[in-house]
């Protein structure tokens, strides 16, 4: 498995074409991710985001898969996964639990003791909750109608203290 | 009492004085308080925050209190109060109750369903969580030592349903 944390430019368009790729995530979604690799691209480490990439072997610029973590302002060591996205052509490979799992010991290693990760309690992310749920993620808290009338927002943590990695 | 929602530049420097005078917040925390002005003096209503200012009526540039808030991204109609501060010359008051509620119905008028609140269970912060629940709000949840061990995130919220203001 080939990691990368080192951000290049061309990261901008490849995430861009992946989380489009996976259909999963909404436009306004989708402006974001690219705007938090832009951001780190023209800030570097000031910008709060560290992300780590799985590049295809034999598309340079393309991604097989990527998630976008790091330190919660005001916060000492509480971790966010901001994002985490596999491509459509390689899912149901196990892809995101290697991601998920070498990003939370990469978390650690800059002093993460949790990580957090939301998402909504829709029908839509039955599958989202299942994976974190079967990766040792815990109900945090649940705030309802949070996204819109219905659509409850579901806080999701997972301690990383020694030994609960691998 | 004289309400302005009008941001001006010397807000920052207004926003800043304030901040510090309550020597309650800290030097980061201070430098957010700022960030949120200048963002919004550079991008106008592009930068989703909105603020409610309490102008001293016999000291122009400076401020009895103010706050901050705005429809949180990705949400479609679930505001959160980012900064509520009143001077330590005034406190006791009410200015505080008045500020709240004002910005409630400034929400609300923009759309708002509900408000949010986020603040810490320590002992500094008796005092925030005892305002927010005389103000009507309620706990939607509290994640565990998430600012740091021992030191919990409260989350504060109230519904602005119709009949629910004033």
């Amino acid at each position: 498995m080939q990691w990368r944390t080192l951000i290049q430019k061309s990261d901008a368009e490849a995430v861009r074409a992946l989380v489009a790729d996976t259909g999963f995530f909404s436009d306004e979604e989708l402006l974001v991710a690219v705007e938090l690799v832009d951001e780190t691209l023209a800030r570097g480490k000031a910008s709060g985001y560290e992300f780590l990439f799985l590049d295809q072997p034999d598309r340079p610029g393309s991604l097989l898969g990527y998630t976008c973590y790091g330190l919660i302002p005001a916060t000492e060591s509480s971790f966010d996964l901001y994002w985490i996205a596999v491509s459509p052509h390689c899912q149901g490979q196990g892809l995101g639990a290697k991601l998920m799992r070498e990003s939370e010991r990469l978390a650690r290693a800059s002093g993460a003791t949790q990580m957090y990760a939301d998402t909504s309690a829709s029908e839509q992310y039955t599958p989202t909750r299942a994976f974190y749920e079967r990766m040792g993620y815990e109900k945090a808290a649940v705030l309802k109608n949070f996204f819109a009338a219905g659509d409850h927002k579901v806080i999701y943590a997972r301690q990383l203290g020694a030994g609960q990695l691998g």
